[in-house]
This record gives C-alpha cells, sequence and structure tokens, in this order.
C-alpha cells in the first residue's frame, strides 16, 4: 500500500469501530474567524503548591514513594522521594472506612415507582481515589522529566493499578492525566490520579464489548488489526519503537488526539515489565514533547485504559493510552449529538507531530 | 410526596435513564484547591463584526430575515431585521451543490478488507448549517434582548427546523447556541446555528430509542412521566408557566443542567404555535438570566432536541430544549469513561437558581 497523502477538502463522517461512533472531519472549518486568543495557562501557585517538597504534611499519608535517584537530586531537601502517591483529599468515590453515613438512603425523597421503569435510580460508589505526584518540583508538564523520572512515574502507575485491581471489591481503574485549566485541572503541579471503582463505567464496558465481538467476528484482536494497517499505511502513525507505536487514529473525535498501544498484544498495563515501562514511557514522554513543539503550553488529558477487572472476556482487551489534546472547546452540537466535529484530519495531525523534532 | 430536601453529602452514582447512562453526583469535590481563576468571557470584536447591521454584505445571502419591531429601533441604519438567518460560510457539512469533489472517494489511501470487519468505513455528510444573528446590535446573551425580540428569535428557530425537516434527504435537524468561549463560540454576537444531516447522530439515535422502549413498555411518555414526577417532588424544578417546565435533571452530567420542556406531550418543537413560542421564549429568556445572576457572563450552550424526521416512531419522541452551564471543565476521567463526576447536586442548582431573582 503506497504512502499517498490522504487529502480531505469537504466534510466527512468517519466510523471509530471501537466506540460504535461517528465522527464529522471537517477541515475547511479551520479557516473560520475567532474573536477569541487561545490562552494557554502559564505555571503558577508555587510557594503554596501541596504537591511541592517540604509541603508533605499537606497531603494525606502517602501509599506510595519512590526514591530520588541521586543523580537526579536538584535540593537536598528533596531528596527523599521522586514520585509520591497520596489518597485525594476530595475523592471523587466514597471510600470505604472513611465515608459519610448516605443520607439519601434514609431520605428518600425520589418517587420509587411499586412496579414499572424507575427513573430515579442511584448507588452508592466505592473505591479508590489517588494522586500520583509525579516531581518534589513545581514543574507543570511531565515532559519536563528526566527519562529516568518519567520511567519512575510510570512504575507507579503499574503498581497502583496492580495493588487496585486485586482489590476484591473493585472492577476497574484508570489513570488520567489532567493537563492546563482547560483540560480540567484544578493544581498546576505535574501529578496524576487513579480512580478505582466498583462499577464498571459506561464507555468501557462498551469497548470491552466492542474487542470481545472483534474476537468472536474475525478470531484476531481489533486493535492488533487496526496496528498492523496503521502500520503498513503509515499515514497516521507518529512514531514507533519495538514493542509500541503512537498514532492519530482514523475516527479521532478530537484535532491531534494520539493513541499509544502495544504492538504485541496486552490486556493489562499492569503487567508490564520493566523494560517494556522503559520504552512506553520513553514514547509517550517524546510525544507530548511534540505536541508541546507544535502547541506550547498546549493542555491535555492523557487516559490508560487496562482491562477490567470484573469481565471474563477481558483476554480480547487490548491496553492503550490515549492523548487527548484541548485544542478546540466541546460545542452545542456536540453536547446535543455525541457526534464530534474535528477541524483536523488525522493524517495532517500525525503528519504534522512526524515533523515536530524533539 | 413531600418537599424534602435532599442531601448528598457523599458521593453517589445516578442513572439517566434517557441516556441509559451513569453519572457521579460528588459535591465534597467543590471543596478541593484551586490554582486557576474562572475567567468570564467580556464581549469583544465590535468594529469588525460580520454580524452587525452594516455588516451584512460579509456574510452569505439571508435565507430568511425577520423584521424589526418599531418599538425595538434603536438606530435607523438597522431598522430593516430584528433577526436573519444567513447561511454557515464554514460549514460543518457538505452543501450540496456547492461541495468540492470527495478527494477521499477517488483515492481511498485507507485499507479496505474485501472481507470482514472494515475498520475505516467513511461517508459523505451533506445537509445544511444555518447561523441565526439574534440582534442587529453587538449584544452578547440572548438574555439582552427583549421579551419580543427573543420571541421573533424563537420563531426563526421554528420556521428552519420545519423548513429543513421537510426536505426529503434530511433525517435530522438541530438547533444549538454556544455562548463564551469555554462553550465553544468562536464570535461573541449573539447567534445560534442550524445543522441539519442525512444521518441521524448516535445520541439522538439512542434517544429516540429509549423514549420508544419507555413508551412500549409503560404505555406512557417517558418524559411526560418524568415532568409529572419532577413537578409533584418539586426540589428540582427551577420555574414553570401553563404550558413548560425547567428543571434540572436528576441525573444531570454538569453543574446547573436545566431542561425545558412542554408539560403536554409534543414530538415536533417545529410545530409550536405562536402562544406556545411566547412562553418557551419567555421562560429560556428568564432561566438563562436566572444563570447569569449566578454566573455572571458564565459560558454556556443550548440545544433543541426535535423528533428526527426519518424515524417511524417519532411518536414517542418528546421534544426538549437542553441548557448545558460550561462551570467545570470535562477532565481525563470523563475522556476515559464517559461517566461524567458533577460536583453539584441538581437539587441544590435548582434551588439556587429559584432563589436567583430576575
Amino acid at each position: 500500500m503506497s504512502r499517498m497523502r490522504e487529502d480531505v477538502t469537504s466534510s466527512e463522517m468517519r466510523h471509530d469501530w471501537l466506540a460504535d461512533r461517528w465522527v464529522i472531519i471537517a477541515p475547511q472549518r479551520t479557516a473560520r474567524p475567532c474573536d477569541f486568543d487561545l490562552v494557554f495557562d502559564e505555571p503558577s501557585g508555587v510557594g503554596d503548591c501541596p504537591f511541592c517538597c517540604g509541603h508533605e504534611a499537606e497531603t494525606p499519608l502517602a501509599v506510595a514513594s519512590y526514591p530520588a535517584i541521586s543523580a537526579n537530586r536538584k535540593k537536598e531537601s528533596c531528596a527523599e522521594w521522586s514520585v509520591r502517591v497520596v489518597p485525594n483529599k476530595f475523592p471523587a468515590v466514597n471510600i470505604p472506612g472513611t465515608r459519610p453515613p448516605m443520607r439519601y438512603a434514609t431520605h428518600p425523597a425520589s418517587p420509587v415507582p411499586t412496579n414499572g421503569i424507575n427513573l430515579f435510580k442511584r448507588r452508592g460508589l466505592s473505591g479508590g481515589h489517588e494522586v500520583i505526584v509525579e516531581s518534589p518540583e513545581h514543574l507543570y508538564s511531565i515532559s519536563q522529566l528526566d527519562p529516568e523520572s518519567t520511567q519512575t512515574v510510570f512504575r507507579a502507575y503499574r503498581d497502583r493499578l496492580r495493588y487496585w485491581l486485586t482489590e476484591r471489591e473493585i472492577c476497574y481503574a484508570v489513570v488520567f492525566k489532567n493537563v492546563g485549566q482547560d483540560a480540567g485541572a484544578s493544581l498546576v503541579h505535574t501529578h496524576s490520579q487513579l480512580i478505582a471503582t466498583d462499577i464498571l463505567p459506561p464507555d468501557v464496558q462498551r469497548a470491552a464489548e466492542r474487542m470481545q465481538l472483534f474476537y468472536e467476528q474475525e478470531n484476531e484482536c481489533l486493535m492488533c488489526r487496526m496496528i498492523s494497517d496503521e502500520v503498513e499505511l503509515g499515514v497516521r502513525i507518529v512514531e514507533q519503537t519495538p514493542d509500541f507505536v503512537a498514532f492519530c487514529p482514523f475516527a479521532s473525535r478530537l484535532p491531534a488526539l494520539i493513541t499509544i498501544l502495544p504492538r504485541q498484544h496486552q490486556s493489562q498495563f499492569e503487567k508490564l515489565n520493566d523494560q517494556e515501562l522503559e520504552q512506553v514511557s520513553w514514547l509517550t514522554h517524546r510525544t507530548i514533547r511534540r505536541l508541546e513543539k507544535l502547541y506550547p503550553a498546549v493542555a491535555y488529558n492523557f487516559v490508560i485504559q487496562t482491562a477490567p477487572s470484573c469481565r471474563k472476556d477481558s483476554a480480547s482487551f487490548h491496553w492503550r493510552l490515549e492523548l487527548f489534546p484541548r485544542l478546540t472547546k466541546v460545542a452545542g452540537f456536540e453536547w446535543g449529538s455525541d457526534c464530534f466535529i474535528n477541524p483536523l484530519a488525522p493524517e495532517d495531525a500525525a503528519r504534522a507531530l512526524r515533523q515536530a523534532g524533539v
């Protein structure tokens, strides 16, 4: 197959097989006028930052701590750790043992029909919510870390996912990162989060079901097939290592969205060995640097989706890291239709990312 | 049923029956610290705004124009119109007759398997994309219009929906509004948009299917049941008129999300009569003023979902107007799981909105 340029000069719809969802690729939309300047965040908050070294008492006690590598010691006072994992002080889920009484359970003020469909179904939500503080210094992007420290961060992801996904009550755990105000960050100091829950969120369940369905129909893993097609085609590839590949998916919902995948089938991120961790952390770091080269101080999210622990068909699950730069805003059409309008063709995004030297 | 206060002091999950999706209500999250200030947009762009009166030649020719009401004339030069509908110069869909050749059709550079599942499915997208300019003056919110002008805006929505939904090739049409940069607006001058397509977006199809399913199981319309339950309960009601009701839905994905519904079953917004238009435009205007009283210059979207014209079961569809204030950012967890964390319980939002005098 040739590396032919796939120009898109008019709107087209593309089907995201994994999510079973169509997106609109509309490159002509980029030409429209705008009253607003895209403002990128500058790092702030230094001095009273609870994640900085010396402020350890302002967070709950660490559940894991990774020692500083001596070569990277910059301040004597921060020499003890390079990565710290602490419980989130403001958890999105209820933490068993600490949860306050659920008042709604004793004051069920929403009508519950004695038969038929209940429009007011509610339930508790238990699990864990942790913060992975990625540096003792007040840095604002993981791209500012050196390769060894980045690898330590990924080791923390692996270890905490492994911890939570072997807990009895836990069904699902996800590591995610919010960088910049537009990506939902509230603190600038570089950090990630882990949420573990006793339920499986709808999109994750759907993705797991789709991967299983593909496997049943094609006798092959969906993501393995996708990797082989993308690598052969080349136009959407950003970068490859022997064991990993970064590319802009065919039906990207957002401009410059990037997926990083293990090239060999692997269901569980938490089973990565140290050599694989080194490669995937290196590739992620480079990919974020490419992105920041194109869009300085860009806000972004990334999410590591590993197989849920409560499904029997998890062998068909192929773990992935998804990187969502926040270059456009979700607008009314998207909220109303769940159909995203992406003004940057993934082929053009991938070409620009490849060309961005790092 | 009592108007008992439904306090939520810990996280809980709530099921959105219409979307068949769970959300996390996590009020304790509002206490967390933040390095960022919430910055609201100030109106700008006056002078070179293509939507201002006197600049009509900068937009395509109007497809509809509504005359100014004499009492509201402020400038002699803008006397001819109060609302103008023009084709979008940067359409998200291909406009039949104007579309450039689709190069992807002649350069299919993505691999297409001769049998089995196609991971690179694509198709064209045709329809219409219009802008409803809501005032000849450089206002930035529909709440700055007087009641008569607001009603004219809603008449334009009705007329354009009616036009598109009787076009043969069109399956779906939606009116939506983006106000403020955080809501995806690129121009500040108050305006809405209409997109009509020859396909049904996934969320709209799902909503239509869910409404039909509810009807089949309960022999009653889902939204009619919801209105009757919400009105009886009262805790989530914002305001009512004889024919319409505004409330914060039980399983709101975003803080202070508001739905406005006709109290009597109606599938098609475009069939509203003038008296109904007057009421719904008045209620929407008041609701936005309440929201702006609580959160000055807040960014928001609204979307009018009317029955698609290509489904046979559209009688079970109940049209709705959904108002999405953009007070929080969609972050990594949401992108990865499609499970939203809403830090403001809808009962608390509704109480605050009721108490905001307008």
